[in-house]
């Protein structure tokens, strides 16, 4: 086989993963804990052939630089596990809308390591894809495994890897993300993770992990969502508090952010089931329970700042289509 | 001498306290730095009489309760130092606007202090004024000194005072208050001191502060704004770090909060010298040298959701008038 198409989403992260103990390698200080994203979705095709060189089509536009050596890069890794030397022809496309801030590398280096390794003839394991998926983009260990997903630090290499917790029908949870204004320029998550250490409060950050690892599992396992709602937002809470303590600081919030975050925590006092997390960006993602998808989307969207609201429930694992 | 009066100016802190070792003595975890605000001020006059209690009235309304509660604790204090059994009349008034979200306490108590041991017929240096006024209010202590003011956390009660360390002409600093409209209740120092060590973020932050304030207490010294901003604005985050991840969460940014950070940080990055701080309330102070005071007023009025502008410089010590 020389060509193959994979299909990935990308995830939302309920404890955050931020700082690495190896750049190169994306071996994170911390574990994971995530869900994927259904609706979202890359899908990627990468087809080895006799070209000269690698080549990256994104929504038919093609990428070179940058964003071609990561590429490369992942490429690089397979065909030596596959004993190959083609270069590759990558074509990738995502559904969802440019600048709406969903992270797309998870879903796209998920999809780029299932479809290059089966394309070069390769039938890599379930944790062998996330490890190969972790090389381009820590979070997209995640977007291998289905459903509710937990991305284990490990001790080395070898046991870095993400592996399903739950799957897609164990709890009816829904996404909203509300797009919000950004007028100022964001720092990438690579260069973000780089500077964690900075922070005279990551260390600290880092050695309470276990505690919100256990609290969120444990609240995702028994479906008990207060709880859930309360570590989602503490966590999401102490990662900014590491961003914007950092040198030079990162405030990715905007003013809309923290009038999210006020109307949530007013929401859930009144009974609306409702958490709200934020990753390396402005956007809020709020979590709520299938049944109140349509009136928390609603919510969203009379509030000032919001300009679009995503809703995305529960989504499955990388996969050959 | 049964009766003196005595002004007292709020302070702003650039590096924060947050956290007591001793809620009852109210000795701090971490050393902290501040600035008096000129132009705002209270004014006290305490007098020994033959009443049967104690009583106290806030810009000419009578209050009872906690409020005086608090008060009756600095007089007993008094009392006992100077041997006498009287009862106080407490009559005290503030020039800035009710709800403008100053800090009143620190400039409250720093006055009661002055006022009461006065009337007491006690003559007090002011490292005891210091430590007297820190018993009704921890910030209260930095208000009895003048100018540029630090409070050392000290290894006993003894020694947690506060001492001027530059005085009001040494550096032209003057601080514009954006009142921001806050539509959420807010959690009380006094609570908040009390569960700032269940944020595990807490002690990173208490034991990186030495740092912060050679920073600081170095660039006031130097008068080199560039360092004092951004240490200040580093160590209003860190308070506010801990604020937000501690149990319950304490969310005192509003969504204007945020936005004048990133407006301070695009403005001095084009040149105009200024850095903001947060106490714990949503208001922002931004600090600037004397000659940009009138333009940040002006750029600060133009902002969504900024209310009003007060404008202080640097203010004297507490005084008997």
């Amino acid at each position: 086989m020389t060509t193959s198409t994979a299909l990935a989403h990308p995830n939302i992260a309920f404890i955050k993963y931020w700082g690495n103990r190896d750049n190169e390698l994306r071996l994170p200080v911390n574990g994971s804990i995530s869900m994927n994203l259904d609706g979202l979705f890359t899908k990627t095709t990468v087809t080895f052939n006799s070209s000269k060189q690698d080549s990256l089509s994104i929504n038919n536009s093609e990428v070179k630089g940058k964003g071609l050596e990561r590429v490369s890069y992942i490429l690089d890794i397979v065909r030596k596990m596959a004993n190959i030397n083609e270069k590759a022809e990558v074509t990738s496309e995502n559904n969802f809308p440019a600048g709406a801030g969903i992270a797309s590398s998870a879903a796209a280096f998920a999809a780029l390591a299932l479809s290059a390794s089966k394309a070069a003839g390769l039938n890599l394991s379930e944790s062998e894809l996330s490890k190969l998926a972790r090389r381009g983009s820590g979070s997209a260990s995640r977007s291998i495994p289905s459903g509710f997903v937990e991305w284990q630090m490990g001790k080395s290499e070898e046991d870095s890897f993400a592996f399903s917790i739950a799957d897609v029908k164990h709890w009816n949870l829904v996404d909203c993300i509300a797009v919000v204004s950004s007028a100022h320029k964001k720092t990438g998550s690579t260069e973000g993770h780089a500077i964690a250490g900075t922070s005279p409060l990551q260390s600290a950050r880092v050695a309470d992990t276990t505690r919100r690892l256990d609290i969120c599992r444990n609240a995702i396992l028994k479906k008990d969502f207060e709880t859930f709602a309360n570590i989602i937002e503490h966590d999401s809470d102490m990662m900014h508090a590491v961003m914007m303590t950092s040198n030079p600081p990162l405030m990715y919030w905007q003013s809309a952010t923290v009038e999210i975050f006020h109307q949530v925590r007013e929401w859930r006092k009144n009974g609306l089931p409702v958490g709200y997390t934020v990753d390396a960006g402005a956007n809020v993602h709020v979590l709520c329970l299938g049944e109140y998808a349509k009136e928390v989307e609603k919510r969203l969207r009379e509030l000032n700042g919001v300009k679009d609201v995503l809703v995305a429930g529960v989504g499955g694992g990388a996969k050959i289509i």
